[in-house]
């Protein structure tokens, strides 16, 4: 799988997401067909997050580990691979070593 | 001043930019006319930063102090602010409190 380096012909909020004191930082990011993501960044950590929409995490640099509300396997998820949450859960997310950057899709 | 809350019509890079341990994480920004720039934040932190081209710093949200080379007194600059950093130099940024969202314009 290939990474997406840029997103291009996009709009890009200047203010951004800062969650857990810093340990995940985003912009969010209008594309050009009215979709919304965010591009961000995970620092090494350990965090828990709840979905609203559900989302797609695409890596763009570093990996990641993530579980899935429910299950009890970690799995690994790097630069240009992909990750589904469903809607209204939540998940683990931990990552060691390099920043894991990532898009994040809603819907 | 007026705050600048999105960039449009651009290209965001997807791969985060993270200095002083995540103290500062920004994304490169290309402009539609093909100059470049960042959005970023700085979070509540002392950091010195060394500049290669002149930078605008232009603040979307929250507020810092800064403190350019060779000069005695710090200034603030809130969102909706800017200042300028020559090439070549450095400046002591602080921040507390609210992090500090900015566009970095070059040259």
């Amino acid at each position: 799988m290939s990474i997406q380096k840029t997103l291009d012909g996009v709009s890009v909020a200047t203010s951004a997401n800062v969650y857990f004191d810093g340990k995940c930082v985003s912009h969010g990011v209008t594309l050009a067909d009215g979709r919304k993501c965010t591009v961000g960044v995970i620092l090494p950590a350990s965090l828990t997050f709840n979905t609203g929409a559900p989302e797609i995490m695409e890596g763009t640099a570093g990996s990641c580990e993530y579980r899935l509300d429910g299950e009890s396997e970690w799995k690994r998820s790097a630069a240009g691979e992909k990750f589904n949450i469903p809607g209204n859960s939540k998940f683990e997310i931990r990552v060691s070593g390099e920043p894991y950057s990532y898009i994040c899709h809603f819907g």
